[in-house]
């Protein structure tokens, strides 16, 4: 996906066709140099639509190419084109590529500013993009192409892959492992320690967090998200996980690959989140626990047990979603039941008289 | 507000009184050099009571002035009076902008550091407090009489007015524009990307967050908040709104005038919320729809629907308050209303032998 | 605690007894170089079992001292003893403190990097490590053998006390007091402004506030999380407590001695934790309240009246847990019970027409 060199000129709608798996209809040589929404769409920008209402829109913008489906497509019936279109099952990852392949990195410069502090014993890999403020300490590693935004802190023993981007004033704790194409947004801390305590009378004595914690490739982290150390062993966020905004992953957690853990979600210690498990925004998960593969935790679902395959659970305690639905509903018209009881309760007493 | 000019100079009386359009009682030459809490009040210090009790311990202070009610006064009915008087409907507006007069603003310093790092192509204004560790990225623009306190970054092509007071290490992402008087605490993220992707079996593929963050006049943001750029378009904070510490404000959420967000408050996507929105801590609203004017949410609400105007609303998901209080009444006594059935099912039982 | 000059040695089974009032069994001259979980465990360390599962495979594993309790051991039967042991009710602790001797205290360097930014004001203890990117301001005083790791903030007329850990990118707002052995995770801010505004129709007039916070010995608080200083007076995290990571704490409120705030409590502003109080994560209080000794609040509590002492509380709003429990278990069966209402009301319907 890194491909910086190519992002200040066009590209062929043959060759996002390609790139993107999808069909092309209209002019193969046509150059492209952005990829824009509907209202801020321009001559030679791809715009996206999924719904017949966004195609007129998007006919009816000033975008040179319009990703959307080929069913929405046909059903227009028009009988000519002066557009060019890319068409797919799935118009919004063609647009997601597109976009990828035609905006800047942010904080791109290949260059390594002198106001950056690094460490004489730090490995910096090739084609760096180092800010003012940088700070790299003792023995970081740092593969190719990584971006490292201003006020980045990157702790002691810290290994970096390549193509990474790390916004400003990310601090990556020390010992730290992280694979190649993690973004990580402003403010996150990765490696803070875990919260580990053996508490007598006298109070709570700290256990060291002496783990780390390990990013495979492709992963994001959102801003003022924190990601603490293992207690021994390792905190993982595996590979293509993505994490929002102000998120917290307690020590020895382990998230699966693909998984989706929306703003403000908490997941306490030793817990394990299998592939593809959806979080959504302020659920909180506690410790010790596993989630199957595919399970998907509504927002604000407390989830305190584990799941099976493909759980769709909501609530405190989250449970089915569909009988927390039917409860909810239920619970509305308690206290209309409750009168109904009473009633009934009359009307035996008076049966019971006669 | 800005008034750092009068902040070591006392303020008389007569002043206060018609900046803060109050009725002034006693000396209107009374010099005034500071506003403090009725436990820390000294000679010359302003203090506020609004109430008979406040007002009682505000008499036997060493404050000088008092801010209170004009019928609590005369209810005290004093034949004299040794202190002298702000009176207003309002005393705690009135405390505040007194306060205000008399509080040296933090950081200011008038001075540019020679610990800075400033891009030769930013654009700077006049009397700024910039601080050590700050850094200003290309073409960054910033108006007159602003303070940014040490470690504060300023991204790429950022816009800030005049007179803004930015916290210590407050992170500002490209391409934002913040207009005057704007308080920004300690750690907020400004301009971080939202969370956008499309998904297919082969993963999550980033929609490059084109949008940026746009904020008002008057708004302050809380400590280690976080306000996600628009997908496209902006993610827009509307004139005076008040977001307070950890909030998560996501990609093209419209926050609007004089809201107020309390603590760790979560927005998802695209949701808008009119004027005076007042939403309690924890409080969360899933994306996509409309809060209306003056709408209420408690502590904690969940709101997964649009509101109207005035609505106060309560519980998960969120609905009118006093019918969720009244469901809560209801579940407390559910057990025994559950026990009640089963005495009438054997009751009607025994109706039925007979 | 702080003991690194002792980290690069190895100490004697016997010391390590003794310092954690703890029975040793097995040979007193043995050297220990490190503490490990039991899957970490090589020649030399100390290793840790609660269970007589552990025990088993820490038995097996290449630790040289186990710290395990005396019945676990006595239950075994072993005839002849390989490793050594320490003996206590409390292994967990013994572990603790064995493993704080044994682990260097991290970023700890004895040394002031040249690139830190220290206002000729400040006054700075012994021993002192400060790293680069560091900024200390005017008239802050820092105690001995404090550590601040690359890119603390502190703000002006703060006072830290000695053996502090301060992790990266840690923000000190102005005025704050800060006692001994404080360790604070990185990105947390102490001494944001509160959330104070005395509102009328032209919006949120800003109370200054103009206290500040104090921090007393022995406590811990976690990544991102902030601490807002008082409106006036102070906001106080008593002796020994233990914050996790995004935690919430307003203006003016008091956490007790030992308390333990787990990952995204909230507590409103002028409301009181006794000792002890343990809050699970993602809790709420509401503010002005009074929280009694050994009060716990379990994982997502909205608590919103005072508790009495050894108060267990859950649910939203938060009561008695087993009653809590309780509810919830007959909201589940309520769909149930609402059918049999209506069997009910059936039946005696049939019966009146009799």
């Amino acid at each position: 996906m890194q491909t910086e060199k190519e992002k200040d000129s066009k590209i062929k709608a043959a060759v996002l066709a390609e790139y993107t798996d999808s069909e092309l209809k209209g002019d193969p040589e046509l150059l492209i140099d952005s990829a824009r929404g509907i209202n801020e769409s321009k001559k030679f920008s791809a715009t996206f639509a999924d719904s017949r209402e966004f195609l007129s829109k998007a006919l009816n913008s000033a975008a040179s190419l319009i990703i959307t489906k080929k069913g929405l497509l046909d059903e227009l019936e028009l009988e000519s084109f002066e557009k060019t279109f890319l068409l797919s099952d799935n118009p919004r990852r063609v647009f997601a590529q597109t976009a990828q392949l035609l905006t800047d990195r942010p904080y791109f410069t290949a260059n390594i500013s002198a106001e950056a502090v690094i460490a004489d014993s730090a490995e910096l890999g090739k084609n760096l993009s180092i800010h003012p403020g940088v700070i790299i300490s003792e023995n970081a590693e740092i593969g190719d192409n990584t971006i490292l935004a201003p006020g980045v802190i990157i702790g002691p023993d810290v290994k970096i892959g390549n193509d990474c981007l790390f916004h400003p004033g990310v601090i990556i704790e020390r010992e730290s492992e992280i694979a190649d194409q993690v973004i990580i947004q402003s403010g996150a801390v990765i490696g803070s320690d875990g919260f580990g305590y053996a508490s007598d009378k006298r109070g709570h004595h700290k256990i060291p967090q002496q783990g780390n914690v390990v990013i495979e490739s492709e992963v994001e982290i959102g801003a003022n998200t924190t990601i603490d150390r293992g207690a021994s062993g390792s905190t993982v966020i595996k590979k293509g996980a993505k994490l929002d905004n102000l998120v917290m992953i307690a020590h020895n957690v382990e998230v699966g690959e693909q998984s989706m853990l929306v703003g403000q979600v908490g997941i306490a210690g030793s817990t394990t989140l299998e592939k593809r498990v959806t979080l959504g925004g302020q659920a909180g998960v506690v410790g010790h626990i596993n989630l199957a593969e595919n399970t998907t935790g509504a927002a604000r679902a407390m989830i305190t047990s584990k799941t099976n395959q493909g759980d769709f659970i909501s609530g405190a305690p989250a449970h089915d979603h569909k009988d927390a639905l039917k409860e909810q509903a239920y619970l509305r018209r308690l206290p209309k039941y409750i009168k109904k009881i009473k009633q009934l309760e009359k009307r035996i007493a008076e049966l019971e008289d006669k």
